[in-house]
């Protein structure tokens, strides 16, 4: 059980990037790979068309240019930066942690600005904001720069017809800085709760201490593959979403009527239209990417706070929220005044 | 650039917990299969044995195995804690995060606990506490589990003199919680620094989604091996070591000699060494662990910790500073009242 924050946390959104890679995948491929009939993929995932990274576009790669491009909307240097925390839910390498591979490409090899990642598969921004919005009340830090570079293409099993159209790749970033004023941008509450009987629901069970090639190159391949129990994962989710959003809001002190526009994670079109229907949201005002995104892992959320920004649907004073479950089983959400 | 925090932060260490892995692995071992004289690789690595994990002891396994030993010595529940945080290296898998695993393990499956990764490689630990330090100002948590599970052995090339036997497994863990009155127990600085320009001196290139099976079996066992440049490291750890010290104990508002405790990262004998040496140490004020576990990565600062705790070389009131280096190149210190 965590507490009630004291009070809104400071805490304002200076900019957002994005990085699209270069291969963009129509679902139509995925008809004629699995035999289906013209827009079966489409009709079945909706998803119209998502990008894969190329052999260049690695995670630490795509973070980066994301990064970039948010420094660039900011009008900062990376330099003006107090942290650099990469959210991704897969890693680029095991050793050292991706933000060092970020940290690189965005010329601070000899800064000294601390970098380390935080994970949380799907959900890794928003737990990565619950604790930096901690660190502006300190002051350990007063800028952050939190990224997210998601290879999904690398993980998946092209005859799953249930997973393999789901993902996309791509790379998202988002800067964070105290605001000056809490009658302005903050951070009204944070929440997240995890239920790990969920924990084999989605998994890739490889890329760890876990399973090793010494184990034989078959078993290895079939466990570098995610594995989604959907039917599962859809029970537990609709199970604990009432109780989780409950606490979000409360803790927020505001109800879901109050708060006009809602960035989720773009797990699936089922889970969106569960989501919708669930908190009975009118038409627009839940943000959906994922038609021309697919699911991005954990630059899922960031992706479509960056879209609602562009897009002009989310202006400054307006109160937002951000939720998503992701693997683990786990819930994160936070409410924010952008 | 990272700012002063306005004031120590009341916290308290409630208990540390260890789990010893099953198998003892002597250093003569190593010398027979090298070829090498009676006594060559202790004298060589400065380490007498390790442990190392057998098939069931996973990581999150001898996490949560640590986790009780923690929650016995302060006599709390698995459920009185407010938030699991897994600190490894290295994950136990791709998908989910750890933590969630550790969750499960420890009997919080239904609980909703929230459980997440902290990732700095080898200082993860240290990271994270210096994030949870801010979360128990906001109130965001009281209390929190911080958990290392590390199977160093999965990815050691046993023919690699240099590395194959400095790592040992283990599982660590610590309680914290904000403490209640800030003249006692609490952090009086956390610092880290990153020079990405060391990204490639310490790695492992495989075990996300850069080096990938398809690309080989050979080149993918070859990437999934820990590699080193031990000349470059130390180098480039040399010659920052001394600026990022000034700046954690100048944060701290204390001098090197105030702190009758160091608990370093167990890096290796040389650095133990040279730490001692650039201090200009007393001896006995480094805590040393590494002769009877090797270097157990991120699991390494929180036993070093543990071990000085329960030699009862550490007593609440006294100051202690906990300091490494670690691949990224990150450099992470903490400054604390026990």
């Amino acid at each position: 059980m965590d507490h009630d924050f004291p009070r809104p946390i400071p805490l304002r959104i200076v900019a957002t990037g994005e990085y699209i890679p270069s291969r963009r995948i129509e679902s139509s491929t995925f008809d004629q790979r699995w035999g289906k009939p013209a827009g079966w993929t489409r009709r079945h995932a909706g998803i119209d068309y998502r990008h894969f990274a190329g052999p260049d576009e690695s995670a630490s790669m795509m973070a980066a240019h994301a990064a970039q491009d948010a420094l660039q909307r900011a009008g900062l240097r990376a330099d003006q930066v107090d942290v650099v925390i990469s959210v991704g839910g897969v890693m680029e390498q095991a050793i050292p942690c991706t933000a060092a591979l970020v940290q690189r490409r965005l010329g601070l090899a000899g800064s000294g600005i601390p970098a380390f990642d935080v994970n949380a598969t799907c959900l890794g921004f928003l737990v990565a904001l619950d604790l930096v919005a901690a660190t502006l009340v300190t002051r350990r830090f007063r800028r952050a720069l939190l990224v997210a570079g998601e290879v999904a293409s690398a993980g998946l099993n092209w005859d799953d017809t249930d997973t393999a159209a789901l993902f996309g790749d791509g790379g998202a970033a988002v800067i964070v800085e105290a605001s000056e004023d809490d009658t302005g941008s903050c951070l009204l509450a944070s929440h997240m709760e995890t239920f790990s009987e969920g924990t084999e629901f989605c998994q890739v069970r490889a890329g760890g201490t876990r399973v090793r090639l010494a184990d034989g190159a078959e078993a290895f391949a079939a466990a570098s593959h995610f594995e989604m129990s959907g039917r599962s994962t859809y029970r537990l989710a609709a199970q604990k979403l009432p109780g989780f959003m409950q606490t979000l809001f409360q803790r927020a002190g505001v109800t879901v009527d109050q708060v006009p526009l809602l960035v989720p994670h773009q797990a699936s079109a089922k889970a969106l239209d569960h989501l919708q229907r669930a908190l009975r949201l009118p038409p627009g005002s839940l943000v959906r990417i994922l038609q021309t995104h697919g699911n991005q892992m954990a630059a899922s959320i960031p992706l479509a706070l960056h879209h609602a920004i562009t897009a002009g649907d989310l202006r400054r004073g307006q109160l937002f929220a951000m939720v998503g479950s992701g693997a683990g089983l786990s819930f994160a959400g936070a409410v924010l005044r952008y």
